[in-house]
């Protein structure tokens, strides 16, 4: 068992390419033993935004605060605290912060499994 | 892909032996396609608990708000609003709300693999 804070866990940079003013914490990962899915939070500074990209896995959210939009099937959807996104795998994606500086950003949680493609770890879980 | 917010989403009684004003929303579950895991959202009214059980597969837990407490291990842990709880398969556990009338009861959301048991669903994904 383990109990840990979303505001007292520490968050790194994101370096992977299309990602900007990112930061991640691993919640629940492999390395805790979660043997299916793992829970990641993310911060997405004003005017930042995760990759546009697709992958051969899925994607559930959570907002948690802040302001921005959701780029699904060509179009940007507003999203807002308290709403909870499904992403199949394969779809194009994008969570992109509001550009005002006078938001916090953008903060979810994002949940993804630990395998995908018959037994591969999945990145970033 | 589906959005869909926790405060919009009706919740409905949880039925099972144990379980004591608790009510749940499913917010992504096999219905929706979930190849893996599943979202629920649940709400513990002051006084009540979950059942005080364990089974073959996790939990992975945010707390969003109220007071309680959550029992594992023989003891009963203070949690509160942005606490994640990683709950391994096959250990005992509850969670608590607050008896105060003057709270909230307790909210918080816990993921489920949708298969348990060498590809038996899981209850409740």
């Amino acid at each position: 068992m383990l109990i840990r804070n979303l505001d007292e866990t520490p968050k790194s940079p994101v370096a992977m390419e299309g990602a900007d003013r990112v930061t991640m914490a691993m919640m629940i990962g492999r390395d805790d033993g979660a043997p299916n899915f793992a829970m990641r939070q993310f911060h997405i500074e004003p005017g930042g935004h995760s990759p546009r990209h697709s992958h051969d896995y899925e994607h559930e959210v959570l907002i948690l605060g802040g302001a921005g939009t959701f780029y699904f099937d060509g179009a940007d959807h507003p999203i807002k605290s308290g709403d909870v996104i499904y992403v199949p795998a394969d779809e194009e994606h994008q969570f992109i912060a509001s550009t005002s500086h006078e938001d916090e950003g953008l903060r979810f949680i994002c949940l993804v499994p630990v395998e995908r493609n018959c037994g591969s770890d999945t990145p970033g879980s």
